[in-house]
Formats: C-alpha cells, sequence, structure tokens
C-alpha cells in the first residue's frame, strides 16, 4: 500500500521509522512526502528515513497527483483555532478518492459531521486515533471493542504541557519555567499560549464529543479557561494537603444539551485523574451498559503518536 | 441469531435482560436455556426472562441437540483448579459447530492453545471477554485496537474479593469480616478461599498470558500467595504512611522464561494501581510500540460482566 505524507516533523519521521521497523510485517511504502521546510520527495518505491529533497509541489493537489498514493498522512502543524490548513488537505485528498490518516486535531473538532459524510461519499476511510492522547486507543477503542454503548460523557485529563507547568509550579518556578521545560521535552504547541488557555484540550474535548457523543459541536463551544492565573504560591498551598491541580476536560449530555467546559481542577492526590503525571493522559468515558471505562497512557512520546498513526493504517488496511 | 445459555445464575439472567433492552437493534435471541438447578427451557422463537422450566436435559450433547442454537454461552460456576465442567461444554459445543462465549476463566487459563485450536479445526469462534475485568474490553483491545504491537509483560489488580476485604481490614474488620461483606456485595467465588489463596488472580493471569502472551502456561505455574496472612494491623500500620496493599498479578517476559507471580503488594495511595477500590479493577499492559497502556474499571457489576458477554456475542456476529 503506498502512503503520501503531508509534513514530516518529528511524528511522520517517528512514523517512517516504525514502518520499515515493521517493513516485513507490513508491506506499506511512504512514496511521497511535502513539507513546507524541505520542499518535496518523491519514489515508487519507497522512499528512505532521510529522503533527498527535491522543490516543494506548488500545491497540495498537486503534489497528491503526482504522489500516486493510496493513504494521505496530514501530519503537519497546525492552526487549532481553525483546523487549517489540514482540512483543505484532508479535502483534496477526499477529491482524489484517497484514505485519509490525520493527526490533527483541529479537522476533527471544527468539522467532523461534514468530514465523514464527504468521505462517505468519495467511498474513503478517514482516521485520526493520535489526536487525543497519542496513540493510546481512544476512538478505535469505543468503535472496535464497546459495540451497542452509548456514551453519556467523558472526563479527562489530555494536556500534557499544563501537566508539566503544573508540576513545575508545585515545585516553585514559575509558569514561564514550566512552558520552557514542556518546550524542552517538545510535548509543547508551537504557540504554547495554546496550552496554557486550554484550547488545546478544547480541541480534543471537542473532537471526543464530536465523534463519541455526534455532538455536531467545536471548540469554541466549549466553557473553557486555562491556568494562566495560578500561582506556584496557590499548588505550594495544596502539596502539603495531598491535593494538586490538573487541567480537566469534561462533557456531559444533560436533558437539554451537551455540556462541555475544561478547567483547572483541585484534585485529591488519590483520585484517578491525579495520575495523569509528565506526559502521562487519562481518559474516563462514561457509557450506558459499562459503567466508567477508562484509558490510562503512561509517559508517552513521539513513538506512541506515531503508533497512532500506524494502527488507524492497519485499520484502514483491513476496512478496505 | 439463536442462542443456547448453559448455566443460569446472576450473570446469565443480566445478560437475559441486557438481550431485551438491545432487542431492536441486534436480533438476538436465547432459545435454550440448561442449569443444574432448574432444569431446562426451550423455545425456538426466543425465551422470555423468567422461563418456564422443564426436566433437565441428560447432558450437554443432549440439551445442544435439542436447543438448535448457532452460539453457545458457557456461564456455568467453575472449578478454578480444573477448569471444569465448562472445558466439556466448550468442547460439545465445538464438536457440533457451534460458536462459544464463556465466562469461565478455567478453560482459558488451562487449556487455550488446544481450545484455540480445535475452535479453528471446527471452523468457530470462541471469545471470552468478561473472564478478566467484566466487560471492559483487554482482550478485545489487544486484538483489534493494538495491531502489529507485541505484548511484553503486563500488572494489574484483577481479583475485587481481595480490594474489598483489604479495604475492611482497613478499617479495622477481620479477614472473615470481609469475606462476609464480598459474599453480600456478591462478588466472592463460591468458595472464598480462591480469591483470597489468590487462585482467582492467579487463573487470571495465566489466561492473560496464554492470549495476550502465546504463553502455553496454567495457573499452577504463576507463584502465588494470598492474602491469608495479612492482619488488621498490618494495614492498620499503613494507613498513616499513605500506602495500602493490593493482591497484584504480574507477567512479564523474561529472557528465557516467562515469569508470573500473584503477591500483595504494599502500594503507595498515589500509584496506579491502588486505584483499584472496591470492585474496580486496573490492569496495564507493556508494550513495544505503544509503551504502557492502562484500563480502569470502576465499580463494575454483573451488568458489566454481562455485557462482556454482549460484546463477544456481537464480535462473533460480525466475525462470521
Amino acid at each position: 500500500m503506498n502512503l503520501a505524507l503531508i509534513g514530516y516533523g518529528s511524528v511522520g519521521k517517528a512514523f517512517a521509522r516504525l514502518l520499515h521497523k515493521k517493513q516485513s510485517q507490513y508491506p506499506f511504502r511512504i512514496v511521497a512526502i511535502q513539507t513546507a521546510r524541505h520542499g518535496a520527495a518523491y519514489h515508487p518505491h519507497g522512499l528512505p528515513i532521510d529522503p533527498p529533497w527535491g522543490p516543494p509541489a506548488p500545491s497540495i493537489g498537486e503534489f497528491l497527483d503526482k504522489a500516486q498514493a493510496e493513504v494521505v498522512f496530514e501530519v503537519t502543524t497546525l492552526n487549532p483555532a481553525t483546523g487549517e490548513p489540514a482540512l483543505s488537505h484532508i479535502r483534496a485528498a477526499f477529491a482524489r478518492g484517497l484514505h485519509v490518516v490525520t493527526a490533527n486535531k483541529g479537522p476533527i473538532a471544527h468539522a467532523y459531521e461534514d468530514l465523514r459524510s464527504e468521505a462517505l461519499r468519495a467511498g474513503v476511510q478517514l482516521r485520526f486515533e493520535s489526536i487525543v492522547m497519542d496513540g493510546a486507543p481512544v476512538f478505535n477503542l469505543v468503535r472496535e471493542t464497546l459495540p451497542g454503548v452509548r456514551i453519556l460523557g467523558f472526563h479527562g485529563v489530555l494536556n500534557s504541557t499544563t501537566n508539566i507547568v503544573l508540576e513545575a509550579m508545585e515545585q516553585g518556578q514559575s509558569l514561564e519555567d514550566g512552558i520552557r521545560l514542556a518546550q524542552k521535552i517538545g510535548v509543547a504547541e508551537a504557540d504554547a499560549a495554546f496550552d496554557i488557555d486550554g484550547w488545546d484540550a478544547a480541541a480534543k474535548t471537542a473532537a471526543l464529543a464530536n465523534v463519541l457523543m455526534n455532538a455536531r459541536t467545536n471548540p469554541l463551544l466549549v466553557d473553557t479557561k486555562g491556568i494562566r492565573r495560578l500561582t506556584p504560591e496557590k499548588l505550594a498551598e495544596l502539596k502539603p494537603k495531598g491535593k494538586t491541580i490538573r487541567l480537566v476536560s469534561r462533557a456531559h449530555q444533560g436533558k437539554e444539551a451537551l455540556k462541555m467546559r475544561v478547567r483547572a481542577e483541585v484534585l485529591d492526590l488519590t483520585e484517578p485523574l491525579a495520575l495523569a503525571r509528565g506526559t502521562s493522559n487519562l481518559l474516563r468515558i462514561e457509557t450506558d451498559l459499562m459503567g466508567t471505562l477508562g484509558i490510562l497512557e503512561s509517559d508517552p512520546g513521539v513513538e506512541q503518536t506515531a503508533y497512532g498513526l500506524f494502527s488507524d493504517l492497519v485499520d484502514i488496511a483491513r476496512a478496505i
């Protein structure tokens, strides 16, 4: 199966390494890559991990026409406030009858319902496991292993940067120190304000609500407050009481409307949500038939995000 | 799709209720039930939840011949030391070309490799999601959502009775008080010694190792010690230190052999495994590509076990 990548940052490269490792078992190959920084690369028999770069294609449409791939991986960095340019890339792929895997939460947070119908009409698959909790199965878990279950709500700690910042502040460091640490680890968004002000968590909340609860919502409808006004003093006060703070995403289907919010919440250290430390994330899904089911991902890195892309790819190969 | 049930205790009945609830969406019907206590019941168009009982069939073979079902549910109570009589029931179903769902861990803990080949030869499916952590997806999760992943080991708190007993002892009650409480809640094995001495946890450990790690092992090969020698005093001592005790199952693929053990372990209350309180269970799976992935089931009851049977049934309907 031939793959084209739009974007080739740390996630794209980790994905390429993973494919090379699994080559004998899974015959997938990357035949084309388009990047903003390096230009483009093509080879019909598969590209090496560090490909020879030529000039970029003048547009994504022309890139895809030349790529001759069956599955397109949208792994660019994004503007979480709009979902672009990922959204246009996905539509360019649909227009050419190509399956899409994206690591960008924007399109799913802003336009899932439209994209789902468009994929259906185009007769192609759309997958996005890595947009929440990296490669940990969340969307695939619900779709594949919870048949007949209705999702009533969910709550979770889904943003790693704020975990790291809050832990730094617990140690007496400033918000800015914490952000620098998260950037050094490589988990902060290009503009860390998207993490600190809760936009990343809001986008994940909207994406989960759209996919798991058919919500037709978007991040702007999530009642969101970030962690900017918290101080090291506040966290220091809580510590001896066995408490901490995490940025928590919540959604719940009320009688009339779906309620969604992102808030810094004070948590007892023995609560499940307090397990989300460092890059670890926890999501608890509230269901009608299976009670509350939690998924805990421990200390993931870029390899786990790449695994999310890989599991989506295998899922598409199975489905078609 | 026509179903036959062997056994009709609290889990079987909860399963029947669930099927009635989901009738419009999922056209499954129970056409035959055989029990040791009530006798047998048959109806080709589907039985009510409280069926009219007639005399039991003289053997499981004769029951299945009369039942005219496509999927057999083995939900009897078992002897975890041998896997019988569930094992014979499953083989009787295979011999008639019938798919099997079992809620009994014994057969999977003792004879998974054989059963898998026998099912393959008979051209039928065998499913058993509810044997570990009720209906929480464990086996289905790994099979359906973690393609290409190798399981290197796992650890978890998988026995609810010992959670409840240890929590009672933490409150100053005796081991016996704790057992009575677990029996009252309905989570203790018929003979609570199977829980207290670690046999239930060992059977689950062996079953997980067999299925997730191709271990060809059995519960007798799990190095097992239960909680019988613990005292309320020991637990009371740990409490002010922010620590508790849980019966922990561990398996790890060493260089030469698979190491498995069940032990009462002292845990810090902020550790993931300490989240397993009451009937809540936690399993953490160690993988090559996805790091460590945890599944947390919160306060399940018999409905969640029934859901495990239901999800297996849907899975079989999809697979065939």
